[in-house]
C-alpha cells in the first residue's frame, strides 16, 4: 500500500479508455479537434458559469500560467508559506510572470485566514514604486497540509480580496478532494466566492497528465493561451489532454475518485489512531499528517506501507496520502489484523 | 487521407500498449520509477555515446530548455529564418533563455550552409557588450521545408562551430525521418558531427506527447533539469513519458514509423508529379512542398485529401506531410484511379 | 577635432550651470524636489500636448522602458535592422519587455518606409499563438545612418500604424538634430503623426546623462515608473536629472546645440566633398556617412581628425559625427588650409 | 535641518569639482576615457586586492547586477527581511537575475547572525529541483536599521558561506559609514571576510549618482559588464561616473564625509536622548531609530527638523539620518537651546 503521494497512482480505467479511444484515426492538432471543442461548454456547465478552459500537462504550468494572467511583473502574490507555488515549484512563478514576488503568510493547516489577510493588506504600507504591491491572493484547496477551506472561509477571503481590489487564485491540484469533502457545488467555492482563476487538478486523481486552467473571467483567455504557447505547454496532439479532461468530469468521475481517496483517508486515520497515532492537522481530504510512535511507523513499513516522514511538523510526524485507487477494504482488513496483533 | 501535418496522427499501437502497461499499479513519481531509470542507458546505447536524457511533452519545451543550457541571456542563436524556434514558437526562446536573441539566416530548403555560416560569423563585428555575440548555432534535421542535411553537411557546420567556438544544437522534431532517409547511424549526424544537444522528437512519429532532450555533454543535465522544473515541464507521472520513449526506440520502432512516412511521401510525390505537380524543395523525408495546378489541388481535395496551401513558396504551392500511419497502398491506389481519370 | 561620436562631448555650459546650481542645499529624493515637479508641465508646453515625463540616465533605458509600456512579452516590435534597439543594445529589449521580439526590416538611410511597412504588416500571416504578432513599430529620428524622416513620412507611418492597430515608438536619441533640420514644431513629428512614446535624447546634445521618456498617453505613466524602478533607473538624487532636462529645453538650448551640430556637419560635408568625398547617405542632421579615398582619410587623421571606418557601407566608407561643441570656424579654416594644400 | 535621508543631500564640493573638470574637451565614450581607466587600479589599491570596478548610477543597479553574477535564475538569495533588496527595490532582483528568489530571515538591527544563518542553511531540506537552493547570502553594511557588523561578525558569516558553499554579497550603500564607524581597513570586512562582491555606495555620501560594483573575483567582470549593458546602465559619458568615483576615494574623501555623518548622528543622538528619546537600535553609523514622546517630535518639527515616522518599530518610533553635510555645530547649538527651553 503506497501512501507516498497521490501522484504515484496510475491512470484510472475510465481515463485510460478515453485515451485509447483517441488512438484511432487522425484529428486536427493544437486543439482543433472535436473533443477539445467540447471543453468550454462542459466546464461551463460543471461550474454553472461561463468559463475558458486551458488544459496543460502539469500543476506548475496551470498555476503559473493562471497567475501570469492575474499579476504584472511588478506585482506581489500573497500566499501561505506552505503553498506549492512557494515551496515546491522552484522559481516558476517568477519565470512565468516575469518577476512577480511571492509574499508568504502563516495560517493553520496551510490555510490563509480572512482576518489575518485583511490585517496584512491593511498594514502593508504602500511605498509606491519602491515596494511590491500585492495584486493577487493565492489559496490552495485542499491545502498542502490536507486542510479544506469551508465555503464560508473562502467567501470571507473573497470579500477581503474584493475590498482591497486583489485578484483571487485557487490552486486546485486536489480540488476534487475538497469538493467531495464539502459535498458542495464547485461554484460555491470558486466564482461565487470571488475566485478569478482555478487550477483544476486531474493528474493526482486519476489522469495521466492534465490540469485545466479555469478562467472565470473569459477575457483572460488570450493572455493565457499566449502564455501557454510561449512556455511550451500547448500540446500538438491536444486531443489527448482534452480526452482526459472530458472523461474526468463525465458522470462525476472526478468526484467518485476523490470520494474513494477521502474515505480511504478516513479508514486509514481510524487505523492509525488505533495504533497510537495523533492527527496533527484536522484535514478532511486525502492527506493525513499524523504523529506516530516510531516503532509503530517502523512496524507499518514492515507491513509494506509506504509513506513519508514529515520533519517540518515534528520528529515523529508522517504524511499519508490516499488516492482514487486506495483499497479501502484492504486498509480495514489491515486494521483488523493490526488490532489482533 | 490527411496530409495536413504529422501531428494529426494518433498514438501508434506499440506506444499505446506501453502506456496501457503503465495503467496498473503505483510507481514513484517525478522519474523515480523503473522505466524512467532505463532511459539514460537506452539512449546512450542508441547513440553510442553517454548521454543525459530529459523527457518533456512538447518540441517547444525540448528546444528551448536545450537552448537555455547552451546560451546565456546575453547571447545569440544563429538559425535559419524558417526555423521552428524562429517562426513557430512565439517568444519561447527569449522566455526560456532569459532574453537570448535569434539571429536568422537564409539557406536552401531551410538548411544552413557551412560556408555561409562561416562568412556570417567571420563578418560579424564584435562590438563588445553593445552587440549580441552568437553563442550557439541551431539547425533542424529534417528541416521545416523537408530538407535533410547530409552527414557531410552537418559535419561541415560542426567544424565551423568548433572553429568559431559556438555550441551546436539540433532540433530533431523529425530526426527519425532524417535518419531513415540517410540510412545512417544516429551518431553520425549528432555528436560525431559536433552536435551538443538534440531535441529527439517522438510525438509527430507515433507518440502521444514526448520529446527527449538528448545532452551529449552530460554536465548540462542539472541545468536542464532545473530549467525543466521551473518551466513546469517535469511531469509527476513521469513514467508515462518514459514509457513512450522506451517503446519508441525499442526494436527500432522510431525508424520503422519514419520509413513508412518517408516512403509514403515518395509514393505521394510520384502521384502528384503525374498530376502535373512540381516539387519545390528537394526533400527526402516526409514533407512535400509542391506546386500544383489549382484545378488539380481542388480535385484532390474533392477526393478527400487534406493539405495546406503554402503561400510563402508561391501562390500555387502546397504542403503535404505524410506520417507513420500513412497508407501507402491507398496512395498508390488513388494514383492509379487518378491516372485512369 | 573629434568626430568619433557626439557622445565624446562634455556637458555644455548651460547644463553644467544647472547641475552646479543643485549643489547647494538639501532637497527631497526620488523626484519629490521642485525641479522634477516642473517637468511634466514644461514638456507639455514644449510639445503642445499633455505628456508624462520620465527621466532616465541612458538611451537604452529610455527606449526599453518605453517599449515595455507599449508591447506585451509575447509581442513583436517592427524596426529597421540598423535600429539602435536591434544592433546596439545587446538583448536589452527582451530583458525589459520580458521577451518581446524585434522584427527587423530594410529601408534607405535606416528609415522605414510607410509602403513597405504596410506591405509587411499586410503579408504577415497571423498564425495565432504560434507566431509573434507585431504590436509596435519603432522608428529612429534622426536615424542611425543620419537620415531624417520628413513630417509627411512619419505621418504616413503613423497612418499605417493606426490602420493596423500598432503602437508607434520613436527613438529620439538625436531628436533635436531632426527637429533642427526640419525646422518643424516637435509636435509635428510626434503625437500629431501618431507617435505614442518618444525617447527624447539629451546626452549626445550637451547633457551629462539624461534622456526623457515622453509618454503622449499619460495613462502609461505608472507602468513606466514601475519599470524604471525595477530596472534600477530611478535615481535617488533625481533633481540632477531634472535639472539637466529643465536647462536643456529652456530658451531652446536643445535646438541651439543641435543647430550647431547640423551646421558643422554641413561645413564638414563641404570640406570632405572638396577632398573627393562622396556622401553615401542623404542625411540632414549631424552624422555624415561618406566614402573617401583612403589616402585622404589618412591625411585627415594625420591632421588630428578622429572618425570611424564604417565597413558596413563599404571598404572606403567613414562616419563623421558633429556635435553641439563642434567648432564650425575651425572646420572651415581647415577646409581652406586643405584646399591650399 | 533635514534628517529625512542622506539622499536629500547635494553633491559635495570635491565631487562637484571633479565633474566640472570633465566639462572641458572631448573624451572617448563608454569607459574609454582616461579617468575610467584608473578605477580598477585605484580600487585595487584601496582594497589591497585586485578588483574589477563597474560603475553604475544607482544602488539598485549595483546590487542587482552584482547578484546576477553570483546566482543562477533558479537560485535563492538569503537576506534579512529588512534588506533593501527585499523591501525597497520592487521586483528588481528577479528582473536582473532572471527569477532568483529572495529568502528572507530575521536578526537584530537588520543584521544576519552567523549561527542563525548556519542553522537555516543546515535545516533547509534539499528537495532537488522542486525547492530553491540558496546560492548566495546578502548582507548590508551598514544595515537598513543602522546596524554595523563587526569584523568578527562578517568573518563568521563568511565562514558559514564557505562551509555551505554559498557566495557572499554585501550591499554597501552606506559602506563608508560602516568603515568609518569600525575604523577598520575596507579589506577587513570584505574579501578578507569572504565577500565576493560589494556595492560600494557613493551617492548618499556626497556623489551625484554613482555606486561602484566591486568584484573581488575579477573573472565575473564580463558577466557584470554584459548585465550592465543590457539593463541600460552603461553610460555613454562614462567619464562622469568615473570622475565622481575617483574623487570620492581620493584623499579619503569618502571616509571624511562618512565621519561627519557618523559624528553628526552621535551629536543628534545625544540631543534626542536629552529630550527623552530612547534609541531603539544600537547603531554606530549615520541612522538613528529612536522613540520620542510625540510632543517632543512635534516640537522638533516646529523647529524645522525633518525626519520620518518609522511605524514598523512602534507608534512613537522615528528615523533620523545624518549625512556628509550635516552641521554638527548647529546640532549642538540646537541641543543647547532646547535644554535652555
Amino acid at each position: 500500500m503506497n501512501f507516498a503521494s497521490d501522484n504515484v497512482t496510475p491512470v484510472c480505467p475510465e481515463i485510460q479508455a478515453a485515451i485509447d479511444a483517441q488512438c484511432q484515426g487522425n484529428a486536427p492538432a493544437y486543439g482543433g479537434d472535436d473533443v477539445s471543442a467540447t471543453l468550454d461548454h462542459a466546464f461551463s456547465e460543471l461550474f454553472d458559469h461561463e468559463v475558458a478552459v486551458i488544459p496543460v500537462s502539469t500543476g506548475t504550468a496551470a498555476n503559473c500560467i493562471s497567475l501570469s494572467t492575474l499579476v504584472s511583473p511588478y506585482g506581489g502574490i500573497v500566499c501561505h508559506h506552505e503553498a506549492h507555488i512557494n515551496e515546491d515549484e522552484s522559481t516558476a512563478v517568477a519565470h512565468f510572470t516575469g518577476g512577480a514576488k511571492l509574499l508568504p503568510m502563516d495560517g493553520p493547516a496551510a490555510k490563509l485566514e480572512a482576518a489575518t489577510l485583511s490585517s496584512y493588506l491593511e498594514s502593508r504600507v504602500d511605498r509606491g514604486v519602491h515596494s511590491v504591491t500585492p495584486e493577487c491572493v493565492a489559496i490552495t484547496q485542499s491545502t498542502e497540509l490536507g486542510g479544506v477551506y469551508s465555503k464560508a472561509e473562502i467567501a470571507a477571503i473573497g470579500d477581503v480580496c474584493q475590498q482591497f481590489n486583489k485578484k483571487l487564485f485557487m490552486d486546485g491540484a486536489r480540488f476534487a478532494n475538497a469538493v467531495a469533502a464539502l459535498e458542495c457545488h464547485p461554484a460555491d467555492i470558486t466564482w461565487k466566492a470571488g475566485v478569478n482563476a482555478l487550477s483544476f487538478g486531474a493528474t493526482k486523481n486519476g489522469a495521466l497528465a492534465v490540469e485545466a486552467i479555469i478562467l472565470f473571467d473569459t477575457s483572460l483567455r488570450q493572455k493565457a493561451e499566449l502564455a501557454r504557447k510561449r512556455s511550451g505547454h500547448l500540446l500538438s496532439k491536444h486531443r489527448y489532454l482534452a480526452a482526459q479532461l472530458a472523461a474526468y468530469i463525465q458522470d462525476d468521475l472526478w468526484l467518485k475518485n476523490a470520494r474513494n481517496a477521502n474515505e480511504a483517508a478516513k479508514a486509514l486515520a481510524a487505523l492509525l489512531s488505533e495504533q497510537g497515532g495523533k492527527l496533527l492537522i484536522d484535514g478532511a481530504a486525502n492527506e493525513l499528517f499524523i504523529s506516530l510512535p516510531p516503532e509503530t511507523a517502523a512496524r507499518l513499513r514492515d507491513r509494506g506501507l509506504i509513506f513519508h516522514n514529515w520533519p517540518s511538523l515534528g520528529s515523529n510526524a508522517y504524511r499519508f496520502v490516499t488516492a482514487w485507487n486506495s483499497d479501502i477494504e484492504a486498509i480495514m482488513a489491515l486494521g483488523t489484523r493490526l488490532k489482533q496483533g
